[in-house]
């Protein structure tokens, strides 16, 4: 038996627009964001590959994502789940921070590494920050759990149980299931899939809009190479997010 | 301990407009339906009193009724739950016709019949039917339970096992339940929570857009009566409904 499995990335933000570090702050899409999530939902219809089952992160720019593509793609009906363990990375002190001010400020070598190393999280962002989210409803029930700021590994250690918990057992009932998510809760899961070590995973870029299709097999690990429903359009979107931290 | 639960119909949809029956049919909602969702949020957040979880039915114009209204209240986050037992009364053979000329065809006493009657099925639609579900990949689990058309009674019988198994026990967690759905199977609720008798349930007219919460108790029945959270709206919209079989 196969299990399938589809993976989204939101589009572009308000915040992408204007180069901010977003992280969990609730910012919702731009135009051209909508744009891709009608794109995916039209990749969605056209592959015949149909989701039986959504889940979000509980940040609207996924969140959106979702609903306009699923719409698009006639299967609005379908079940949904939302968890804070598919949130963005939370980018701690960064967060509602200027990308090309805080290169300028800090320099190169400090930005790559809050950007791209594995294990060191940027500097915690205060509780009372405007852009912190220790007062948000939704994360009433997290308590001491609420992340003040992230590393991949601290999204990977968030994130995987999450996986074994919930889309595993939706993935075993026979459903196809979509993950609309963020640039690293996805690159989180893609690590765990495609067997990608530390060292090697800031150097994948997961492009935004484009639906990449897995089939899993009994152990839940590929069974071949996951494919991106447009190639072309993924290569070049990949290629787009790598060169965004070299502005 | 109490539990709060809020009631909210879909807005006027496309169909609505053009006067026909839709029941299963998967019409959207109209602009002034979206203006109407739009609204009830407005007075969701004003109330304070914030759903932790939304049900909807299938059908889109109830989904979209709760993503813009969620929207609006900046309550999108929560979880979803949908389900076929929370649509609309399946109109049988009457789906996609004409109101007004249904009722020239088959007189007044026959279509206030199958409008209001308790237990009086309209004629069952037929599967090949282009209004029909019978080939609607949603309902494809559900086999030999598919009606092909409902009485109030019918409904209230596929809705109220849901209550028991879904709705109750989120209301249990303490989570304030919102569900928002259809006419007759939000009528089917308030009937069971009102003690409304077969005889009266018909001239009950529960209005479109206007959330409509219910504090209950221990034995998951109303505290106290059940509050339209606009009032004043909200009996004028029922009055509007009550005239809309007159027409």
């Amino acid at each position: 038996m196969t299990f399938t499995l589809i993976l989204l990335r939101h589009g572009n933000s308000e915040w992408n627009t204007k180069n901010l570090f977003t992280g969990w702050v609730d910012v919702d899409l731009s135009d051209q964001g909508r744009a891709e999530a009608r794109r995916a939902g039209e990749l969605i219809a056209e592959s015949g590959v149909l989701p039986d089952i959504q889940y979000t992160s509980v940040l609207k720019r996924a969140i959106h994502t979702a609903n306009i593509a699923l719409e698009v793609a006639d299967r609005d009906w379908i079940d949904v789940k939302r968890s804070w363990r598919l949130n963005e990375r939370h980018y701690g002190a960064l967060q509602g921070k200027d990308k090309a001010q805080t290169l300028a400020e800090y320099g190169q070598e400090q930005f790559m590494t809050w950007r791209r190393s594995f294990d060191v999280p940027p500097p915690p962002l205060d509780d009372d920050s405007e852009f912190s989210q220790a007062h948000d409803p939704r994360y009433a029930g997290l308590g001491a759990d609420l992340p003040r700021t992230e590393s991949l590994k601290l999204v990977i250690d968030r994130m995987l149980p999450y996986w074994e918990s919930d889309i595993k057992p939706d993935l075993t009932t026979g459903k196809t299931v979509l993950v609309t998510a963020h640039g690293n809760s996805l690159r989180a899961l893609v690590k765990h899939l495609d067997g990608i070590s530390d060292a090697d995973i800031a150097e994948l870029n997961i492009p935004t809009g484009i639906p990449l299709v897995y089939e899993l097999g009994d152990d839940f690990m590929p069974t071949k190479p996951a494919v991106y429903l447009d190639p072309e359009a993924a290569a070049a979107g990949a290629a787009a997010v790598a060169a965004q931290g070299k502005k």
